[in-house]
């Protein structure tokens, strides 16, 4: 099904932010390299699956799905501009504000958020009123100050803050789990999940989320290790929150394990309640290749000396 | 009613936004300092005379008038950056990323938005499913490509674009009547107004909208005039849209003084169906003693020299 669906997913990414005939041309023409450039849809696959799972309309469900990729887009743009990450890259391509400029990478970031809030509002008509009341709130608290927008201000004054482990999870919790809980736990409130399966998938959420972060952390830091046979780290010259730089890779390869196996188990106990989300699974096994890849370039970086 | 409610409504915009204790500091910063400077209040105040209008609840008109000042507030934040209009001063006080830098001003507009949708949302529960599809669908449009983020774009690329009187109204159309629509027109939809009740605020939005432009234009123009017998001019040196520029002072306040009978004519026609909106013609009042204030400004720079 993920096979099948992967290219109607991509095609509405495309599509589901119409640009009229007397559209700015700048404006257009960002929007245009940003919706020709969509990332590898993972996250929107989990919400068509999640809301299959629930047996939620097709349409509502690519509706939030394309939603919440735009909201993630957009939270891409702004990261990426000078005043916060100064990238030059995005999904293979050059930053919107590299090829563009960045009034016009602002104002199609915009855009995409403006578009974003009506797909969840569309996307929600099909359930009843006190679900929505919920799943709005649900939304505001992790896209705003309680969520993301906390996450990407702690980690641009990090520097200002302890450097701990503690500093590092919230940090993670606000700028990577934020958007993690949005896509398996939103589309799961939508649908009428039962409280139980609510709380497994947030807890999944926390610790693929926590995860998902370490693994960025530890690939940050390996990066180039093969070559140079030490470690070498942008996060380290830029002074953000890394798991690996401070604690050490071997620490951090544990803390990732744990991490790893409580999601494990959230898992296991949704597939009884929730047979239908085995699709979860899979994405498990994912990850799991994924530590195994990143634990295999640490072995090799400390066997060449790196530590 | 508006004396009375001048200080509610300026706790509200102020409070209406919950900044949490673990919020990261730079961004508490920047959002408190953006909650206790507010603007006029004139538009949130619309909102709520023209709920009371149509026996709208007021708890619900005021989250209605709150997200409205909060959208407009943001879209002054990003139009004051230094890659847009590059301002200094902001509401009587330095500008959000003058004191607290760019990024925080960015996480602090972003928050004022999520804010802003999520209390559209609770304001609009008071309303029917249908109304409620209509009014999100209008702020869509208004804020969007279509409306807002649009007339943004042609207002820095105005360089690029045939300077004619079409331009200027195109502009003006999605920078500044987008807004007005928003104030004058969403309640009303949110309100159940009739279609032609409807129909008459968006007249009046869309010809005070443009007088509101024009307003602006001819003080940009004669800003200055009293001291210097010339004309000086910020848009004629960032090369904006300026219907005063374009063809003239003169011209300029004939099709101000045009736009203004425009909108008086729907306007009484508005009265006659709802007599509650009677305190549209006090702002009338404000608009033409506002024009009247320019206009002799425009004689006396004329009469010293100044064309």
């Amino acid at each position: 099904m993920s096979l099948q669906d992967a290219n109607p997913l991509q095609e509405a990414f495309a599509i589901s932010l119409p640009l009229e005939t007397n559209l700015e041309p700048h404006l257009r023409n960002a929007l245009q390299h940003v919706l020709s450039n969509e990332g590898s849809m993972v996250r929107p696959q989990i919400i068509i699956d999640l809301c299959a799972a629930y047996a939620f309309p097709e349409d509502n469900a690519r509706q939030l799905a394309i939603a919440l990729e735009y909201f993630h887009t957009a939270s891409l743009i702004f990261d990426d501009l000078p005043c916060m990450d100064d990238a030059v890259e995005r999904r293979g391509a050059p930053c919107v504000h590299v090829e563009f400029g960045e009034p016009s990478a602002i104002l199609a970031a915009l855009a995409l958020i403006n578009r974003a809030y009506a797909l969840v509002w569309r996307a929600m008509s099909a359930c009843p009123a006190p679900l929505q009341a919920v799943a709005m709130q649900y939304v505001e608290e992790h896209l705003g100050v309680s969520g993301l927008l906390n996450g990407q201000s702690l980690d641009l004054n990090y520097s200002a803050l302890p450097h701990t482990l503690e500093t590092t999870q919230r940090v993670a919790m606000g700028k990577t789990v934020s958007l993690i809980r949005l896509t398996l736990v939103l589309p799961a409130i939508i649908c009428g999940a039962p409280p139980r399966e609510l709380q497994l998938l947030d807890r999944i959420a926390v610790f693929w989320g926590l995860s998902y972060q370490i693994v960025d952390d530890l690939k940050d830091v390996l990066q180039g290790s093969g070559e140079t046979g030490k470690t070498t780290s942008r996060d380290l010259s830029l002074d953000r929150p890394n798991v690996a730089l401070l604690v050490g890779v071997h620490a951090a390869l544990e803390r990732l394990d744990r991490l790893l196996r409580l999601g494990d188990r959230a898992l296991d106990r949704l597939l009884l309640q929730r047979p239908a989300t085995t699709f979860l699974a899979k994405l498990r096994g994912t990850l799991q290749q994924e530590m195994r890849h990143v634990t295999e370039s640490a072995c090799a970086g400390r066997s060449q000396g790196g530590s």
